[in-house]
């Protein structure tokens, strides 16, 4: 079942009904202040930080779903009927809906009884405000008198506290009306943290403070007695639960239509929402914001554009897919409606794969990132597991193992990005940057990737491979024990890679002998891996705190994992014989049709000895569910292997777009990849969890450029290796590089996956599969035949 | 307005409309396995601990409030209507209604269109489960087919978790009905923690394990789909939001009626679930075990009844007030409907004060009590500010000064707490009993009370009065600063008061040389307060970091404090003369038509120095509001001075009784005392917040008994010294006192509030107004004379 569709040339997905199985969101946020909304009005705001500045207050996993939001009532003062142009809160049936989610914004429109809404949310790029930008038309032949209320709940600046200190909440807050700023103001009676203001550019004939005097005893968002009334109470909150709520009446003729602009937004100190206050109540400096913001988007998607034979392929390359890895840059596994925003900080590992695919769009940006999180590295090369955007302070999460704290792979995604961020911009500058590490003591951030090495090479458990310390990529693979020796083969593969990636970075920044060492050091560890972690038909996952192998044929749960084969190919460390055997063996036990699962068979009891990963019933989570993260790793491997027909299979089944047509079994958003999909193990196989913030966003991306169309940066060189479906006849990219657009034309008359690639640079044959860098800001037309 | 009334022969508050300002609730529990429930049906349990131990979840602050909770559904099967005989969810207008809170359970009787409910919800004394028991009579002439459907929303143990850890909760729980057991079991996959379970003796026709297929998409427990269409989904959660909801199909005839036992409980293995279903199924069970409840509530209020002109004095003392103290001595300040269970634990002081006031009635878990609070200090004498149920571990609360962790006064409330216990069993062994200290070494509780003194000695600051630490009674009076010498006055009379307090236990216990060094410490005190304290027509509250004064005549804001006026007199060090005029003092700038404020006046604005008590708008909280806890101490101080009729005017104004009809101002429950009255300075004085958690329910019991009608227990009598208003001809009081039973009539004849007590035991006249202790088991006639 279908609930709307993607309207590219709008780069927009519309939603036609507002009753989707789950709230289909959107995040409205300029880096700084973020507001999420869902296509029914629902969500909150904040401001940096999810935890210590939350701005609109939000109840997760709440009955009726999705309360509360930025809401607009509208009532009849005729017939006291009121409805949401959003549908919720009040979910009277429109006679009309459509939600149409863009790149930053969000618009409604929708009518009923003769008056037509839109409604048009976004955050401006460099003001810290929200804008729910208003017109209300009179579609009847009669004279319509409305009154047009706003509903927006604060929450206690400390969400935890929010949540937590209820008796003490209700008592430190206060929200006013200033006559002389026609605004509500909102802070904590001591002025500590923000000052939120919240405004309309309308006539305010009355307005609210107070929840409850808003809402009404027993009454919810749905019928708040203050709409039901046709007037607020002009109440105060001085204490309570302090909200901004405003009523403006209109009068339209028919066929007239009205504008009014609300503001909601965060300053320092009241005296700075003059300025802002005055700035949003003209129309045009709206449109103008508005103008700015979708150009900044535009800028951002322009850096790579493919069009291929694959219509709902091209849609999330160029629009979706993208837009989702600047979400998951900005705000990581942090917030949204899912993840409360109050536990998790950003992750370490997390951050660092989030850079991979922005890259090549926001170079400086992921510069800044990768400085921050080299901060969170100790002496020792090992790193905090998350920090906190607000102080950058590093920490760790509630399941830490005690005795190793770390995580075994958690250092060595520094290496991934900075070789990724090194490729794609050839600033080799960085490397000499002097960074600190937590103790105090800096150095240039060279010797931070060296650290890290360093630390995986000397915490090594009785099979040479890396203890897993806590645990690996897969947070719930909790080995922990009394021997302290749980070793994971996933970290070993990860390390070969990023002896191999630190390797090339040597060689480029002119360290000769540790080029020479790395290569020695990943020999050996590659003949580790292939020495006592092949299991016959595939690779074994790990060993668990007794030297017990997990991910064995001889395992009765659990025999086979998939990361353990995508990494073997992934980081070289398997011959091509048993790359392609190992992945045989992942589309024989773990391919289903809603993509790859993460293991098999599932674990059917709790093992203390496993930890997290069996505490999860079978299907879900790590537990066998279908963890979209790891797909692509699957693709990547399937290119490297030069199997197009099945990287691309396996590309196209997590891939939102193809979920569109099932949304009612997908339940989560149809236009961004969620973090997992229900396994088949599950009753509810196939059903999606936790949208929008997942590594898969990265992965995914780099596995659909770099890998499929296979247009990969190098040091000195633009790759171009393609690995497509066989029935592709062509494709076209463009893709900014290194100063330069590259302007690149693929051909496949042979309808191969793979072949040698003949390559013509702006008319000139090329040697190799390696376009030359030219830094000249110019078009540059790449001309590539595929043949056997 | 009127909600409700107090139905005295009963033991009930009957409320008769279900739309009070606030839910209105009562706790039902055994000590371990606890269940708030409103008037209305909402609430949540928990076993043990509120935090670790979740059994139901609960929306705090929600829209509508109070949801979830314990509820029933009725669906006419020829109609198709429904609704819930507790008014709550689908908050139909009822054609009867009424709600009936008594000591430990709640009845709900409401009617419907023909048909008449009654449910019993309470907890039994040994089996750790809950009991809903329905009744449902067809009072119409018709046949009925009802469908009766119950419902209940698991939390994941957790609570922290349940609220925090979203995509994370949603897929580790599983609830499952087993058709074996005609039962619902909830629990973790990995089976950690607990199970619950969940069945009726009737016979299910449908069940529902997961929210969402039982309740529908946008909606909610107001109107689910389920009831919508007559049958539960019969669906399992393996993940997603358990819940237990089960449907039973009755057919009644006019006049018939049915009843259902639903069963709710918590086991630590399935296979313990047998035996209780098997017993919960019965009725007569059902109805021995809810007489053995109620026995035990009449036994726990027959050790203190007293008969006095004042009708409403008598239901809050002997029944509602030592109601409150049992819930507060449970629960501390942890867990109610404004309380979340997740933060604060159990106070120290808290858990003290709520000793005081179950002492007579519960000594050997007072007893068990006082050794647990003991754990909780270290070797310096300092203790824990909080502790955790469960696991009795200590800790901090987030607003800790990191420089002086310890509260200036939390260590000394042991002291009172045990000298309480003392004069009230006589039981002189607790002083032997060997304690550990935080570090693990041990010592007699005799050597902790002494080590608390030396606390406060060894930490004394340029006035030579406590230092402060933290704050002291006051959370909020945080003087934290970098000379780490902020003073409270307040707990220098506190110390006086310990001083006194183990003065007389040293005595008691032979130790003659702490008895005479505590008498010269207790003089020095007393003489630094007189001298450095007293501001000229009261005395002063503290020093700040910097050395200045706060709570003077020369202070613009925060001039006169009540504490140390309360406080002067109550711990001795006042003379008479200065007693009388700081408490003139507090009446002519504290006492409010609503009780005696904390402050005057109040801060206007935040003072960095001052911390947490101006960061509440005026009028609430520690900031000028009318802190209940605090009033019983000044009816005591006026009862010492012998102003019996201030001293009840005070008591009347702030117990609950007085606030039945003007309920809508008051807000929380007429029944218990709230945390705080809004103040007047604020718009809205007299409206109530935090009701039920508070140490206002020990101390204003102890006010009413042993101070203004004075019983007081002492080492080797029970003091008769009453101080009560002139206008009372006589009161009779029954109270049970080391093993025997004092009928106790007091005469006054002469209209005064306090004077010389004639007194006559069994006839016998006595020489003081010490009756002697009997130990014999028998009830001992005491007849008193008050005269000049």
């Amino acid at each position: 079942m279908q609930y709307g569709y993607f309207d590219n040339k709008k780069k927009e997905y519309l939603i036609t009904q507002p009753d989707t199985p789950l709230p289909w969101i959107n995040y409205l946020s300029n880096g700084k202040y973020c507001a999420m909304i869902s296509n029914t009005g629902g969500g909150y705001s904040f401001y940096i930080d999810p935890r210590d500045l939350r701005i609109l207050r939000y109840r997760y996993n709440n009955l009726p779903v999705d309360r509360p939001g930025r809401y607009i009532y509208i009532r009849d003062n005729h017939t006291s009927e009121y409805w949401s142009p959003t549908w919720q809160p009040v979910m009277k049936s429109l006679d009309s809906y459509e939600c149409r989610h863009g790149l930053g914004y969000t618009k409604f429109s929708s009518s009923y009884q003769g008056i037509h809404t839109e409604i048009l949310y976004f955050v401006p790029l460099e003001d810290n405000v929200e804008i729910w930008s208003l017109t209300v038309q009179n579609t009847s032949s009669e004279r319509k008198e409305l009154n047009i209320f706003s509903y927006a709940e604060f929450c206690l600046w400390s969400a935890i506290s929010d949540q937590r200190d209820l008796q003490y909440i209700q008592n430190v807050a206060v929200a006013k009306y200033s006559e002389k700023n026609k605004a509500i103001f909102y802070h904590l009676f001591d002025l500590s943290t923000y000052v939120a203001f919240f405004s309309s550019n309308g006539n305010i004939t009355s307005y609210d403070c107070d929840r409850e005097a808003f809402i009404g005893d027993y009454r919810s968002e749905a019928n708040p007695i203050s709409v039901e009334k046709g007037r607020c109470g002009d109440s105060q909150a001085l204490g309570g639960n302090p909200i901004a709520a405003t009523c403006n009446k209109i009068v339209l003729n028919p066929n007239e239509s009205k504008k009014i602009i609300f503001v909601l937004g965060v300053i320092k100190e009241k005296s700075q929402a003059t300025q802002l206050l005055y700035k949003y109540e003209k129309f045009e400096n709206v449109e103008i914001e508005f103008l700015k913001m979708k150009e900044a988007w535009d800028n951002y998607l322009k850096n790579l554009v493919a069009e291929t034979p694959d219509k709902d392929f091209n849609s999330i390359i160029n629009i979706w897919n993208p837009y989702q890895c600047k979400t998951t840059f900005d705000w990581a596994r942090y917030v949204s409606f899912y993840e409360t925003g109050i536990g998790r900080g950003i992750g370490f590992r997390d951050s660092n794969q989030d850079t991979l695919a922005v890259c090549h769009a926001l170079p400086n940006q992921v510069h800044d990132r990768l400085i921050e999180l080299a901060k969170n590295q100790f002496e020792s090369g090992e790193v905090y597991h998350i920090y906190f955007p607000l102080t950058g302070k590093g920490g760790y999460p509630d399941y830490i193992n005690p005795i190793m704290k770390f995580f075994g792979d958690d250092h060595l995604w520094l290496i991934f990005a900075v070789s990724n961020y090194l490729k794609e911009t050839g600033d080799m500058s960085i490397l000499e940057e002097n960074i600190k590490y937590v103790e105090g003591s800096k150095e240039i951030l060279y010797e931070h990737l060296k650290r890290a090495i360093r630390f995986t090479n000397n915490n090594t458990g009785p099979h040479g491979f890396p203890l897993i310390g806590t645990a690996d990529w897969n947070d719930t693979l909790q080995l922990h024990g009394p021997n302290k020796q749980g070793e994971s083969v996933m970290v070993a593969m990860q390390y070969h890679k990023a002896l191999l990636d630190i390797d090339e970075i040597a060689k480029e920044f002119n360290r000769k002998n540790n080029f020479i060492e790395y290569n020695n050091l990943a020999d050996k560890v590659k003949e580790n891996i292939n020495k006592n972690a092949w299991d016959g038909e595939w690779y074994i996952r790990a060993f668990d705190d007794d030297g017990e192998v997990i991910g064995s044929q001889n395992n009765e749960e659990g025999k086979i994992f998939l990361n353990t084969q995508s990494w073997a190919v992934f980081s070289k460390v398997a011959s091509e014989e048993r790359g392609l055997q190992c992945m045989d063996s992942v589309r024989n036990y773990l391919n289903t049709n809603y993509g790859i699962k993460l293991l098999y068979p599932p674990y059917t009891q709790f093992y203390p000895k496993m930890g997290g990963i069996s505490t999860f019933p079978p299907g879900l989570k790590e537990n066998a569910s279908i963890f979209c993260h790891t797909n692509p790793w699957a693709e990547i491997a399937e290119c490297i292997l030069g199997r197009g027909d099945i990287a691309y299979e396996y590309y196209k089944k997590i891939t939102p777009t193809t979920k569109n047509k099932i949304a009612e079994i997908h339940q989560t958003e149809p236009y961004i990849y969620s973090q997992m999909i229900t396994g088949n193990d599950h009753p509810k196989f196939g059903s999606a969890k936790n949208s929008w913030l997942t590594g898969t966003a990265s992965w995914t991306l780099k596995a659909a450029t770099d890998w499929i169309l296979g247009i990969r940066p190098q040091f000195h060189g633009l790759m171009i290796d393609p690995c497509i479906p066989k029935k592709w006849n062509k494709f076209r990219v463009i893709r900014y590089f290194r100063n330069a657009i590259y302007d690149i034309t693929v051909q496949n008359p042979e309808h191969l996956s793979k072949g040698n690639a003949r390559i013509r640079v702006d008319n000139i044959k090329q040697e190799n599969n390696l376009v030359p860098i030219f830094k000249d800001g110019r078009k540059h037309i790449v001309e590539v035949k595929i043949e056997q």
